[in-house]
């Protein structure tokens, strides 16, 4: 669920940054907890050998194993390329969140240019029916959400999507072709705006040509969800981000044990049994990378991906508010007041 | 309240630096004076208790703690990320100032299409009223500024956004369809303009065309503004950057103490009581964070967040200047001066 | 006056980095000689008093004050900051720029559709000086340089961008709305377009469309000009970027003094009396920040400024060019020469 | 082929990362193996004849040498160049894969204005296939993969793509005037929209500029993908990228030597035979290089590819569904559930 | 002459790296090598003088010299600036590529409109003259290469681009309006499709419409151009990116000599006699730099500058075969192949 903290932070007040901390949903401890406890398991095991369970030839290489490891641990440029991917992840997650599509103006088109109470409010729910339905096929292709909660057409005939006979088509056009079927409902909604207009219950050429128009436009976004879905950021390059934070951490595990004080290691003068500044690195960069992972799917069920399912339910109240009711009733006009 | 500066600087003077450093409106001091209060209290407690509250074994100890926290205070690349932090919120805050809607264009072309001093002018005024109505609705729905000022239908109704009427429609469709409400008015906007169209009054199937596509934009405008307020950068980004500056200087209120120079601690050489060098990155790193916390949410009302209230003003008297006095004279065409 | 240096390296030969280096109008030197003066002439007193005016306790305490400075000059990031911060200037200057209007496309859209010799040319020129009235409405609105040029509507009728009437209607509505009325001569344009398509004059519903769209499209970038006039870059991002410059020299002009060479001070092993590299430090820095400071409001009279004045009066001469002459002649038809 | 490997990371468990860096198809292992192999053994090498094969003096020699590397190493800035590096071309790489041209709004187009069963369809089908053709003669242009497998205009008529009238035709455009074809096969579909216009079987002159208007839409999109093949990035960046990145490793293979420990060079404490920071650091830049090399260029048969040949396929069988099948049988209309 | 190796890189195999460094031409051996042949005669002028020409005391004071220099060396961020111009530089070249304009729509939008043989091929043949004139005239107010080739209308009659009437037409308008002409035969081509739509041989308004948007559309992405290239990159910025490589290596110059080692000095051990973390660095920031240098002012003859003469010869053939040849012969309509 997309998580709303934006209500919070409107007047920018001295405390703002102290309530984006204490949040827990969608928080970056959230995400970083579990790493957290692996590390810090593994570290006390290797401090407690350490400081107990070695003589002191062991003890004289642990030192200068973790001489070494302190020294080469920063040799990746971590927080580099997070920056630079992070920025890329985020930058794709917007533009995901600006192609999905949305049914509003094809509704209010279809107000404005086919109004009317008999075979026009057939019409207009049918064709309302066939976006939302294009819409819905293509989130359940690339989101397991959907696809759970509706994973055949009957699913999606119980729920009101399309009628049995519809079902068949769609069946008939998946078999014969192989293809997705997302974009038949289109052409049906296309072709009966063409018989409206012909039949004169959509009065202008350019009424229709709005409406087709406005529903390719529908079409091309869902396309272009499905392409953000089918080609990702190269896997390389996520792995090449994967590695360093966490080998920084493997050696950081090492590196990052305080040593005798009384050996006078450069900067090993104090022991402070519990590594604050090895646990912040960790929140920080592991957190910052799971910015990154969160949002490298957003078609989930994390807390930072985008709501499906809601969503599809509101665009189906949306339009048979925006269709139906007020298609009946438009106020008398008045004039604005003076 | 939006802080102008920028006309100060339309000569780019040897001053002008100085000028755009002593603003106080909006300025860095004004979003990082309490933090800066806070940091200096604390740096001040721990000096005296250092400087005369400790014994020898305690100072030893507190001097060693010094230099350790000194010496990892720059393991979280603050400067790093809060560059690419601040790049994103600030491209997030133009991009939504590039969304927020004008209803200039929808009265033009009513001014064109549709002019005339009787029923013509009625419709324009409906016709302007709804689609300002629908940027208010949407402005209420995103700014806890305007939800103050216009709280219910009521209060609009008493401002003269809409009549009696409209509300109870309005108060309808929303408690029947549990969505929000701001594109009905653009459906009677549209469907007004078809009436007109359809008796004549309009007459171009072109000039009704213009402006139901004009409308559309309009709300499709309006729908990017709740976009941008329902899914705003992760928190978790927001937390690790907040996380690391104010981390930063939990060490740096340690790490940055003047030690008694007599013991010959490298870099520990001068004592100026003062910390002119943290409070300085201080001011900076904090001011920086600011910018990208008053930017994050532009709909409140920080020194920088749009003026929602003065803009809807600014609506009413524009729309009514172009279609009303407008529309009813036209000077005499002359020719261009030779 | 945009300065025009891109045609001389064209040919990208091994000198063009030399003659780039020798230019001086809106060149570096010219921007931060008297920045580098003022830093010079304290420079030197510090120096002059380190040299005779100190006893040795003074020269100590200094030596140490120097060392002390110089090891934290490099606290704030100034190289960071200035790269995220001229990335955004310039990509807004940009931006602005490709928002200037022109009014071409409507002088040919006036020469196609309403082509003639008799009251077809009044209108044609009174369009287009419609047209040019706005976007000068518009540039007095943002740029001082134009706003004293034409600082009245007088001024305007004098010069010839409007007639008596036309100057006293928009005294009327800017008095009446207390709105900004650079809109109102596109209603008059578009009102007349309408007038002449009624008319017939214009033969095509859609030769009017073509010419409202265009002119809606010229007011809406007129519009985001305001827009970028009147919500600049926060002015705390200006200022924090200002101030880490500013204070990096200010450290830089005790930290990099040279010390007295027998005291072994760590790299201070010559004394070469001119600071050659806090020199270039200065001019690279300043001059990377007065990059965005001349760029930050490109509506002045700066070197790097837009030049609204020529471009007017370019539009003007154009406007006639493509809509006067033009209309009357067109060449005999011939094929391509084979 | 694309790697598809987004599904499973939609949960963003704490497992996602090591699901991530598991993988092998388009991995960085499979990228950089082949370079680790051949640097382990360089590596090896000089450190067998380091330890076995050289004398004292030599041996010392070699340590200076050694040392001096080491510190230079870090010279050049990979890492940053790096990052600007592939971002950019990662930027280029998904700009690329949007302008691949997609033919179903065209079919669905034809689908609602040109209806029908006799000549209709044969039209129908005729323009799509020349849709088709100019898609895949595009593609042939830009990707070996595709012009390996339809190398000729014989190659195409028999995969059905044209007729033999058609190929002898395009082989005399050809011929004629030098230039590639691709568009004429959308002259060919332009006017025979325009016949169908005139004869009355597209009943709108909006429907005929619709469908012209997609054409052309689609025309210019291929037009780009010639664009970004035959204007990449300047030769001077991506050589200087890889000269940075190997260069760094010839060093590194020196410098990251382990010298004798008894001789107290400092850094060189312990003797671990195996670098493992410096095989850290070549899977990492390596692997970060291969990301952009991989997408330089995506009209290949790498991993990261775009699959052009599945993709005309695919266009195939979605026109034939779109047009054919689906504009016979319009389901009843039936009103949206309750 | 654009640079074209990236059909070489099609495959990524393992060798791609070292082909792509191994190319001579627009690569960065062939920017870089004045440059870096300079920088060694300096180099060993120097060095010879140290090593031969100095007496004892000459040559302590030079090693200062050397090791100040080679510390402070690094005072300016070469390649944090470096990155973010050439960024800059880069998106604006091909921000620039994708405004050149293509008649290609053009000449296809006539074929389906104005098909014919008699005077439809005459206008025809003109219109598309007058389209490319406009282009040709544009990019030779641009491009001093186009200049030189076509420097005065007489020779543009004498290769076809116009009549000699047409010349006398365009030289009037200059003289009168002192305006650049380009857009006149936009005007020209607009009104000779209006006369045709007016005598009936493009047969609908909406044909008429495209036409002129599509004309009007290319001309403002020839004013575009005209823009990219009168408001470059400020010339402040390119001075402070070259000032800053320059001055690096005039202190490299100094502080990369090999010192005598026999004296101890810190980091200088061995004497390698050839500087080759110098020459690398200088190849490195040089090639860099040069990247940015040739693509800011992508007009002219450079290796990787745009080749406007072919491209105008291959427009002109193009639209030859689009508009003529194929209106004529259009293909038996035939089904897809099963």
């Amino acid at each position: 669920m997309t998580v709303q903290y934006i209500h919070r932070v409107a007047s920018g007040s001295a405390l703002m940054s102290f309530y984006l901390l204490k949040r827990w949903r969608g928080s970056v401890y959230k995400v970083v907890w579990k790493d957290l406890a692996v590390y810090l398991l593994i570290y006390y095991c290797i401090s407690f050998v350490y400081r107990f369970g070695l003589g002191e030839q062991g003890r004289e290489n642990f030192e200068k194993l973790v001489l070494h490891c302190a020294r080469f641990q920063a040799v990746l440029p971590v927080s580099f390329v997070l920056g630079f991917y992070v920025t890329l992840v985020v930058g794709r997650w917007w533009e995901t969140y600006r192609c999905l599509p949305w049914p509003d103006n094809t509704a209010i088109l279809l107000a404005t240019h086919l109004p009317g109470e008999g075979v026009e409010q057939v019409e207009r729910r049918s064709i309302l029916r066939y976006v939302v339905l294009c819409i819905t096929l293509t989130l359940a292709a690339i989101s397991p959400v959907v696809k759970d909660s509706l994973p055949t057409f009957e699913a999606m005939v119980k729920r009101g999507f399309l009628t049995d006979e519809e079902a068949r088509m769609l069946e008939k056009h998946k078999a014969d072709s192989g293809q997705q079927v997302a974009w038949v409902p289109i052409v049906w909604a296309c072709r009966a705006v063409h018989r409206a207009r012909r039949e004169g219950r959509i009065t202008t050429d350019l009424g229709h040509k709005s409406l087709v128009d406005e529903m390719l436009c529908l079409r091309s976004l869902c396309g272009r969800l499905l392409g953000y879905n089918s080609h990702n950021i190269p896997l390389v390059y996520a792995q090449v981000v994967t590695l360093a934070v966490y080998s920084f951490f493997v050696f950081s595990v090492i590196g990052g044990q305080f040593l005798d004080t009384t050996k006078n290691y450069n900067s090993h003068t104090v022991d402070l049994y519990v590594p604050f500044f090895s646990i912040l690195q960790l929140v920080f960069y592991v957190g910052w990378l799971k910015v990154a992972e969160c949002l490298l799917n957003p078609f989930g069920d994390d807390d930072h991906d985008f709501e499906f399912l809601s969503m599809i339910d509101r665009h189906r109240r949306m339009v048979e508010m925006l269709s139906e009711t007020a298609a009946s009733d438009l106020p008398s006009l008045a004039p604005l007041a003076e």
